[in-house]
């Protein structure tokens, strides 16, 4: 679907089969690294190894990212240790860094004496960055410069320096001390005359985040000022790396993608769906089913113990359950997606509950009127039809109040907002209401 | 929260009554664009023209996308006409497209004639492209340059084109009728020896999108390659336009929080969560609460016309309902997910509804075995408990298979697989697991 060449998987099997390293070569510079990535990723780990054994290093370092990390890590298990040294000093800091994370722990310490010294320290320190900091998703290769030279020079040093594509674009000013005191982009510098000095050029307005903020932070700073990158630091206000856009694109994805799962009560895959296994998915789900179940239970062993008084009741419990349901999933959904954009903050909680209030009373009046009429319809009498609608304003009231309180209370205690998933609001309203539903009933109907 | 400053706009404010035009240039020079939005943003309609009046109007065109869309539409519609030409015409193309798209048809006729008539042209042709389409996203301000320059010459001209800086890394290479033969990066231009042409550095396997083609389709695309963007074509290959990766990570964040809101059953808000309006915010849950509410009145009127047989049972309802709502939100989340991120195709729909019927079996049978044993408590004897696992294994397959197979057909006939949202599944489910779990009694306990 998304490039050229549907035979070219054939091709590269009679190129393997040949031996024919040049006409590999070719293939590779011809291509994008992901388009090579995606047509090799049918071959089998020995062909594929061959594969990037005719490409040099660079090559290599370039498609092996894009292959699925459940691959990478297969392939590199699997490799010639021979091959892993330059692969994995070849690659950029942060996909190595994706890649490292999903690997054993004392497999990496195995590898790691393969790969030069001043990389080992990068690793350790990317390995180190908690997983959703802005840390664990940097890079450490990006351009910097000092402030006294010139434009006509920073692009002279450009051109030595030159490390990937994705950081030549914002070039960081740093002083002696490595702390960020300006950038300038290379368009800037291709723009200026060539005796300006970067300092003159320079923006010193540097939007950064710090090396520990989260990396929903880094998301609304990135996309709020349009960057390609924007700048790590450290206490200090030291450079320590960037993190790019390609990145934080992936992460945003990733999220809402796990979010959305999150929001039905289902752990997250790691593949993707086609590609997780039946016992997997059945686990990813299953586990939350029955915690659903049990709260379940206890709805009806509630309603087993304190039964419903009148049969006409009966009828309407599945709608009342619903309407809590309903009006709770709306609102946790509504304070979770504000609350991850920075729409809105954990501090604007009492705006939010009062929103949510008289929310939750409109809404609960705007349905309490067909319920009342439907009631009419199965009551005895309109008086004892009136618990009905009593019934529908309560619960939903109630699912407006926890669908939005249960959220900021998991912000305010640093777990994700999203984990207070939609099922989970239905399953405490569920048992709340019915207890409401049993309660107005007998205090209106003995 | 994303800047600096906080006491920046009461400073704003004494520039502005000092009528302190050069110091206001200052100010708006030394910060991001998007910084100065922010600080301004909370000043008086005509405060904020009297600012903006005193900015270049390249000033003015770099900030005014920065403030939220509704501000830009008020702004825009109090402005004094003098202003609005110089801003239009100086505004990216993508971002007054955004703009445009907001306004009323008659007040763009309007103020079309204000604009220059090049401009005028490219506003239409970007209007008339349909809202979720490549062609919507993208912006007709990009580099290109023929095959037989030398990099050396490209630098040179690009310094005289210079569009705005999230255009001018990648240039691409056209042939004389404009159709797309390759693009070279302005990393690769800046280290290239001077005297190579750019058909020599240029890549030629150009990844690109058709102008109609879904917004889903560049997401995938652009994040795939790592592009910073990725060329708009026409049917005949001709360049049109590109969109860049900000634009990307707009669109995939709004298309997130549209797709969560959906998911709960609320139409996704235009504005802010806290922005938005009591009467708005209760129309965009009420209109579903609503619909929900009928599905689920016909859900009371099966329960009192096919009433439960045994008392016992009664105490069950919300139980098997929930399990069968549970069960479909997962699947419906997991395949609207999949469907979305290109993880699966409507294609793949055989091999869905499989996975989804063996899943739905072992979950049912997983939730069946507790429910059994919850059921030995209330019912007369075991025989009569078996009701119980068999509903719950019956309603748990059904919303696997419900809500797998909805969001497959709304795809199918071009709808949003997400407004088949988790409430529907829900309500859908609750129906037709009262209706089975009915059945079920009375065919074991007659």
């Amino acid at each position: 679907m998304v490039s050229a060449n549907p035979i070219l998987l054939p091709e590269l099997r009679s190129l393997l089969a040949d031996q024919d390293a040049a006409g590999i070569r070719e293939v590779a510079e011809e291509l994008h690294p992901a388009t090579v990535a995606e047509f090799s990723e049918g071959l089998e780990d020995a062909e594929l190894w061959q594969l990037l054994a005719a490409l040099s290093p660079e090559q290599q370092a370039e498609i092996f990212p894009y292959y699925p990390l459940p691959r990478q890590v297969q392939l590199l298990e699997q490799a010639d240790r021979s091959h892993l040294g330059p692969l994995l000093e070849g690659m950029a800091p942060d996909n190595r860094d994706d890649l490292l994370r999903e690997l054993e722990p004392e497999f990496v310490d195995a590898i790691l004496p393969l790969v030069a010294k001043a990389e080992r320290h990068d690793i350790r320190m990317l390995l180190s960055c908690p997983e959703d900091s802005a840390g664990s998703l940097m890079t450490t290769e990006y351009a910097s410069l000092p402030g006294d030279v010139t434009a006509g020079e920073a692009i002279a040093r450009l051109r030595t320096q030159a490390p990937n594509s994705e950081s030549i674009y914002y070039i960081y000013v740093l002083d002696h001390e490595r702390k960020l005191v300006g950038f300038v982009s290379l368009r800037d510098l291709i723009l200026a005359k060539p005796t300006t000095t970067v300092a003159d050029l320079m923006q010193r307005d540097v939007i950064s985040v710090r090396i520990d903020e989260p990396i929903e932070l880094v998301v609304q700073k990135l996309a709020r000022f349009d960057f390609i990158a924007i700048p790590v630091v450290d206490d200090h206000n030291r450079l320590v790396g960037i993190v790019t856009h390609d990145d934080v694109l992936d992460a945003v994805r990733e999220e809402a993608t796990e979010d959305a799962h999150l929001s039905a009560a289902v752990t997250p895959l790691t593949d993707g769906y086609l590609e997780t296994g039946l016992v997997t998915m059945t686990w990813k789900r299953g586990v939350w089913l029955t915690i659903l179940f049990a709260t379940a239970a206890v709805t009806a062993m509630v309603l087993a113990r304190t039964p419903i008084p009148h049969a006409w009741l009966i009828a309407f419990i599945p709608l009342v359950i619903a309407s809590g349901g309903n009006s709770g999933n709306q609102s946790a959904t509504l304070v979770i997606t504000a609350l991850s954009t920075g729409d809105c903050h954990l501090a604007d909680w009492p705006r939010i509950l009062r929103r949510e209030v008289a929310l939750g009373l409109l809404l609960g009046l705007l349905l309490a009127i067909p319920g009342f009429l439907l009631a009419l319809l199965y009551a005895p009498s309109p008086a004892q039809a009136v618990v009905i609608p009593l019934t529908i304003l309560s619960v939903v009231m109630l699912g407006s109040l926890v669908g939005s309180v249960l959220p900021l209370i998991f912000r305010s205690i640093g777990l994700d907002p999203a984990l207070m998933s939609n099922p989970f609001v239905s399953a405490i309203v569920d048992v709340v209401g019915i207890l409401l539903y049993v309660s107005i009933a007998f205090l209106m109907l003995g």
